[in-house]
């Protein structure tokens, strides 16, 4: 269990997105409110943003260290301003690595992505059988051993088998395959993922059997006005809206929010 | 505010003693019971030891990661035997570091200090005027900037002055000494603090205003035979005694523990 | 002995200024040509630079690993883009740990430092010395136990004191007091020293006997037009000047340079 | 190219083995003598021992730092005493991270194992061969992403089908797959492995086309005597024996070696 966080909408300071609200994600990393599993995110974390003028790859800052005890981050926070941002708190699976290599954002090419949840005994499951399905160029750019990464790997192969289609349709796609590669080994599968092109965000709420992790969303806020937040707890007092279970979620560069049914 | 614990018996494992309580220091760590501030010890940790056989300086081990992720800290523990063990977990003062310099215990010769407790705004209080008072030896000794670290430095201080009598009289005008200070500069101060030469205990629960940290010792448990151990957290459902609010407790190498208020 | 750089200017991606050059500060940390002390600069590293547009504090990020083995600053570099920028690989001087709070650029106020050089045996010589020099605000200010810190320290309270004259009568000051200090206690001082407002460049070579460490400029260099670089040594094939022995160099705006004998 | 170093004998302390040496590992790490690609080891360094007295698993203790700023090996290093140690400082083929997970020795049950070579563009040419012939148990094992750990998973599997044969043949067959898998994919590869059981060293100095990188064996030296060192580079002057290029090299509990051409 780990905690998103995703903006979408006018340039924002890193500082008044991840420092400044009252239940902000630096206090969800010691002081998680809607946790399912584990207790505290303090496995590291991950923040990715895309450039507000120039169209570039994406930018990514990772620690394996607290959020709250990272040095350089209130400096870069002060620094960065973007349109787009994705960042996560790490709650680590037992028995998955403290590694850089294991920290999100994953990227790949203009693509962010971050995932909350897991697959059940995922090396002693689903692990070989995901690898087995990549390209060579998917699967030489998984580097470490997350469920996670692997999730991103097969949303990155559904995103090319659907490149004329919109990209929702290939997260609901990874969805179905992952769910039916549960089912078929008989694992559970939780997967709260959010990712973004810079452009838009698409996110999930969603889980195979079990009730999924907590997402919400929220549109206009007055401390962050036209834009979207999507987060796993409410980041202040205000009017969140809690995403359905099983429901994909996309966010438009004029922040319209579609909710679909997986 | 840290969580202390120190060993002195029979031969131990590190892993006995770390990992096999329930309540152990490795889950005091994210889910402490009784911190009166701060909600986790995150921000690093040590381990300090005594050969079992050989009369030489003490071992110590420290990171500034999360116990929990240290992944060399399980074959250490494995390895590890003594007759004489002090550990910690940390929870950084604010504005105090995450610095190595910082991480307790804290030696010097054959002796390992930790400490839980603080010196209220201690670098615009107390910082300069212990320093002050300190002889190059131990001023040199100094390696970081906690207050714990000043307060080693002036109970090293004592224990030169008053080499001829008891330790416990070191720790308790150190204790006096700093209780003055704060008193003068209207600061408060608490002091759990666990020293040893490797073949005493020497402790105390102490607050200058506020009610003590709290701290417990156990004696001759069935899990621990012939040993003694203190702690800020009892690790396992058992006969622990809470220590007297400001009082000094000593515990010698037949294990029998002594209790004088301060 | 570590390698420093100092670049002002038109403004200039990191990229361009840490990574493209031939003779990097990275090359310079794991195969530097002109050190005289020391084999390599891996003792960690750190950066600092100023908004191009925005009047505020100076950002800064550092880290304790080998600066080629980050894989954040590669990110950092991409997208951060400055006027002026400070720059060092670190050789840790033998007992001086490898803690952040040892890490350079520091920083006060407006004010961002690096130092390459030396106090002999400082701990034992000069540290305390230094120490009691210092104003509260200063004294408080240092969060490590280096020597270039407590230089730092001096070179800011001769600034406080000479605060309607330029800062290179503050430096020069600095290095009269340093190397006074340093005949009084019979031991050796080196300060190639650069720091800077965000506007000017300051910088000496500097040593009380030995050949002090080298250190070169640039001027508008055809892949940095409009700017000056000093560093320890040449980034690339060029036009370089070498810093004469004991002497303040200082960069304006307009990029032009003075120099003149201390 | 990494630095490797394996000792079998009578107890020896870490100090003794590590630090004491003129052109010790430590000396190594940053000034090495014989590096054929790579100017420095310093991208983390690990060591693995087994205990003098209990039949248990072996103990490893790694970092990604370099091996001259780890404040806890000096510790470490007073306190484990061996009669069969495995130690390395790494230089990361560019590309492999600096992850824990990539830090060497490997372990596998009773097993330790170092490598000093590569695979040529190994991500893209053997990684995904070699796992595809690897067991569920052998795949999963594997943690990080280096050829080093590929190898030692195909050395693993070739231990397994040729279990009633000495572990000379099955690293022979190792070296001979791995060279077959090379030439079909006109790949070079580079071996120099070291693994063991606690009893015995089973060693190669092996390449597929290029030199072979350096390897030296020492026994019975006054100052480690009944004992034999092999490493990557003579720890000091003495009467180190070249292994023969392309030879698998066995030292036996009573310190005899054989030496056989591949």
């Amino acid at each position: 269990m780990c905690r998103l966080l995703a903006y979408l909408g006018s340039p924002v300071s890193l500082e008044h997105l991840l420092y400044k609200p009252e239940h902000s994600l630096i206090v969800q990393s010691y002081q998680p409110r809607e946790m399912t599993s584990g207790v505290v995110n303090a496995d590291g974390f991950g923040v990715g943003w895309y450039h507000s003028q120039k169209d570039t790859q994406p930018f990514t800052y990772k620690n394996t260290l607290p959020i709250w005890n990272d040095i350089n981050l209130p400096h870069l926070s002060r620094y960065v301003e973007s349109k787009c941002v994705l960042a996560y708190v790490r709650s680590a699976t037992a028995g998955q690595a403290l590694d850089f290599a294991n920290c999100q954002p994953f990227n790949y090419q203009k693509q962010l992505f971050i995932h909350n949840g897991y697959i059940q005994n995922f090396r002693q499951t689903l692990h070989r059988k995901i690898r087995s399905t990549l390209t060579p160029d998917f699967y030489e750019n998984i580097n470490g051993n997350t469920d996670s990464e692997h999730i991103f790997a097969l949303l990155l192969s559904q995103a090319q088998i659907n490149q004329h289609r919109p990209p929702e349709d290939a997260l609901r796609m990874t969805l179905i395959t992952l769910s039916d590669m549960a089912k078929r080994h008989q694992v559970e599968v939780s997967a709260n993922i959010i990712f973004s092109d810079g452009n838009r965000l698409i996110a999930s709420r969603f889980a195979s059997t079990s009730p999924a992790p907590s997402l919400y969303w929220l549109r206009d806020h007055p401390t962050f006005p036209k834009s979207t937040i999507i987060a796993s707890e409410p980041l202040f007092v205000g009017n969140w809206t809690a995403c359905p279970e099983n429901s994909i979620i996309s966010v438009g560069e004029d922040c319209d929010i579609q909710v679909e049914q997986i």
